[in-house]
């Protein structure tokens, strides 16, 4: 598949291959901050934590630029919800974490002055092919999808039907296309009023894997370390109202160990890092149960989102609607 | 997944998650003329016929209006691959027929003008959850795509090393965005010499499923029974180059029986065709070896489709490329 | 994949790789003989038929042998489902199928004496790559497996729990082995006392598919045309209670000609079924929606086998035990 | 799925759905103890190493009960075939990679004394849905069968032909039943003369990953973690030859953490590992790429068994034997 001889193609060929993002989850960020006794203050950082039924929500708002330089995320509102007993992969379970993934989408589109019937595109980010990276391109697959029926039903039947499109466009590797060419373009066509971007991320933290959504209205930014050729999916770059949906399906390999050597009483400084860096370099894991994962966070994101975008559908039919 | 509530919103829905084109072959269309003795002269209509190693390779040019009505075509060129000895599913003849596509592409390209390093966007239409329909996507997956290696390359490394650029969009039910829609969004957005459809057609002969592949310079129209609500993928909408490239992968239930009656001795007139109508109405069916047949004819279109469009990559790799 | 050159190989290869059983609904084996006005009686054939909430359930039991001459089936009893709003596809409609399948296999334990605790082998039959062919598999796939719990539950705690094993051997084309010599060799070594066969059958009637279930307690019969080195898996030859759950998913194409002929009023008799035949031959078509109509099918198959074994399992889990 | 309601049967499902068999690499164990400078001398452990086209080949022979109890490892023979230009997934790496392995498995059909047309039984290991435990089910669908062709070629035509069957029987979280049953219930049945297993396991160390193929005539033992429920699948349970085919395709994360602190000039001692179990316990690990690794290194086992096990089937063949 190679085409050109050099090595420097062949870099060049896996970085293109490579994952479209893999953001931290907000939250950990924060995390590694407080895990001295004690609530910290960050300026400009603030963050509230509720549970209900075992599902925790954390709302973390990064609003000023300090703040956003010490957590290393843009300025913007991160909502993150925890489901431990997601580990059981119930369906119960699934459509539970599914009605407060809805409830707390619904709260950013009253946020940002998304109506009822606002125009909404979700872009499945990913690569149907690769397991823990095919997140995004499942739930587009789930969804209910309705832009093509809203031009056929009279407008005055139309009263809470949202015109929903949706796309899974592949990844870099496999069209030639950035991702977000590809949206600016279908942007640029439908004219939106809010696209939705979900996307598989990395967790710093291993218990974290299969049991968390985030949501943020930051929009989707590609990690540092593949150079600014890479643009973003943001609300800058597309020009209209942005959310991101992750789930963190996989784990740096480097973050591993330094998560076993803090738990051994031993953590690692800098200078451990750095030893690190060049053993386990961009090494990503993923679970052995990888697959049963993704295809239930996927239930629970695509149930969340079809519940959250159509009023008229009940929260019983959450679970039929996925198929 | 249904939303609305009545009947007419079910049959549209029905409707919007058919299948984008099934277009008939234009060798199809000539064959049923000719099938009298005596080559027939449709005015406005060349056919021509060539043979090798066991593939047959018919070009079809419908230069009149005339001719047009009569073929039930638009005007244009048309060739149609037809390799028997595909029914082995052999790896070897894959490969042979991918060259023979291969050369036919290269020269369908030098008629239009497009040289081996201008822009080329190839999209595979169709639904990788119906697999009679997987055909386009499959073809996708399988490419040498190299628009995003292009950028990297000094220009003077680049002779003979065409952009690439490919995406499987999905289909209208699943996206909610008519599939021309999409590609007129990328077109806008890439700017490239040349579009090149890849779709599954149904046939009207049960014997050419599995071993025909055809090129058509007209682009892609949706059945005429959709109403004018579908727009085309072809020249005129998009303003650019299109080829469409077609594998018959189903064949209509009304034509098998015609075909049948045909071969009784008893064939089937304009009555009998008003009688099946409301019997089989739209059903498609395809064999049971239906998973082989897209397999295997994934294969033939993206290796010829590779080994075309990539000058510098040799006979000998169409078979590597493809994984 | 040929090893041998000849022709005769080839052929037998082809065989090899067939599909294992394609026996048609017993329903249909009656229906053809009573399309003339007036329930005709068939000596030694009694016909029961009823509806609830648009499910029919039709029993036919064959009980001397010129019944079964007539009717081209073995002496038995042969239960047939049919639920046309599965057509809709809604997991309502399968849930609903489920619990019939569920009352109408329990009453076949009961008949055969298959107590609440007595082990059951469910084999799931077919090809997992050939989509049509794939329904035995998917069931097996999404049944809830207990054998190798019982063992670990102490018996005082053990009440109402089945030890129910499951497996998917795979085709005779693909293994080497006979699907029957595999069944044989699994009941000597787990000697459960009933075996359930879950199998893609092909229907007369198109209108069949994707909405009819069959069970029968005769067990699976290769079809004649094959020979006599196909072996069955029956009572006969496994010395256990067989029981079969069949599922159309294919259609004889000669099949579909000799309907549209009928419809058309020219009824094809002998004659033309024997013009037909080196047409048609053994071609077997399926609806191109295939993948849907397997995928739904095996859910309500698999959740009325799992209700039906599991007497603890409650109705309402019907659903969420496929997942 | 669960159907008992209690903690402990929770546990024991999940042990049940536990892999089949995670077996160290005979080469690492042996490479762990001679890290230090200057080889060692382990007593009745033969180590030889070849290399050839960058492809390394270590054959491990252990003959004492002392070596056995050192290397953690029954006694017997270990091939490991390491080929780290695996990593660039090219055709030609798997083809050449393919030969080496079916040289190796000649020698050892030579050493046991198997000849060419000894009937084989193949059996692929693990599991379907989960992907880094797919690799044996893979391999089997990749095979060229041919026992029920042997059957029905006259004998003076069978010079060279090996009847093979094959199986992918399932795990026993899918089946209920213990994967050294059916082999046991199989062998019982068809009485071959050797049995080939094919199946994923563990690396110690992440850079074997997607690179080494193990065959061992050891059979297969299932890890000491999980109890003496398990059997094993060895010539002393089955009364046959067999070989073991394993391909590292997971890393025990504690492992991974290990590997890091030697790097790091920290390597953690017994008191590391005791510190490290309760964290990481069972987490195993594989890289993001899971489904290109396990696809390709299916190709290379697939294709170096079809050629070993065939021997009318020309080198060349082996690429196109795989589809």
């Amino acid at each position: 598949m190679v085409l050109l001889g050099d090595d420097a193609s062949m870099r060049l060929l896996e970085e293109a291959e490579g994952w479209e993002a893999l953001s931290d989850l907000a939250l950990e960020a924060h995390g590694l901050l407080i895990k001295e006794p004690g609530p910290p203050e960050i300026p400009g950082v603030t963050v509230d934590t509720q549970e209900q039924d075992g599902i925790t929500l954390s709302r973390v708002f990064i609003e000023s630029e300090e703040g956003a330089r010490r957590m290393g995320k843009l300025p913007g509102h991160y909502s993150t919800l925890e489901a431990p007993q997601l580990r059981s992969r119930s369906v119960e379970m699934e459509e539970k974490a599914g009605i407060v993934l809805a409830q707390e989408l619904r709260r950013f589109f009253q946020a940002l002055g998304v109506g009822p019937e606002d125009e909404t595109l979700v872009v499945g980010l990913g690569n149907w092919n690769a397991t823990p990276d095919a997140l995004g391109p499942k739930v587009v697959s789930r969804l209910t999808v309705t832009r093509h029926l809203h031009r056929m039903v009279p407008p005055e039947k139309r009263g809470g039907l949202r015109p929903v499109a949706a796309i899974a466009p592949g990844v870099l590797g496999l069209t030639g296309i950035e991702t977000s060419e590809i949206v600016q373009a279908l942007v640029a066509q439908l004219r939106p009023k809010l696209v939705i971007c979900i996307d598989a991320l990395a967790a710093r933290e291993s218990q974290r894997l299969g049991i968390t959504v985030q949501i943020a209205d930051t929009g989707i930014h590609p990690g540092s370390g593949v150079g600014n050729r890479r643009l973003g999916i943001t609300p800058q770059v597309l020009g209209v109202l942005v959310l991101a949906v992750g789930v963190p399906t996989v784990i740096r390999a480097a973050t591993l160990v330094q998560d076993a050597l803090s738990q051994m009483g031993r953590p690692a400084g800098p200078a451990a890092e750095r030893l690190l860096q060049p053993y386990f370099h961009s090494m990503i894991v993923t679970p052995r149960e990888v697959d049963d994962l993704v295809d239930s966070m996927a239930n629970v994101v695509a149930g969340g989102l079809n519940v959250a975008l159509h009023p008229s559908l009940d929260v019983d039919d959450l679970l039929s609607s996925l198929f």
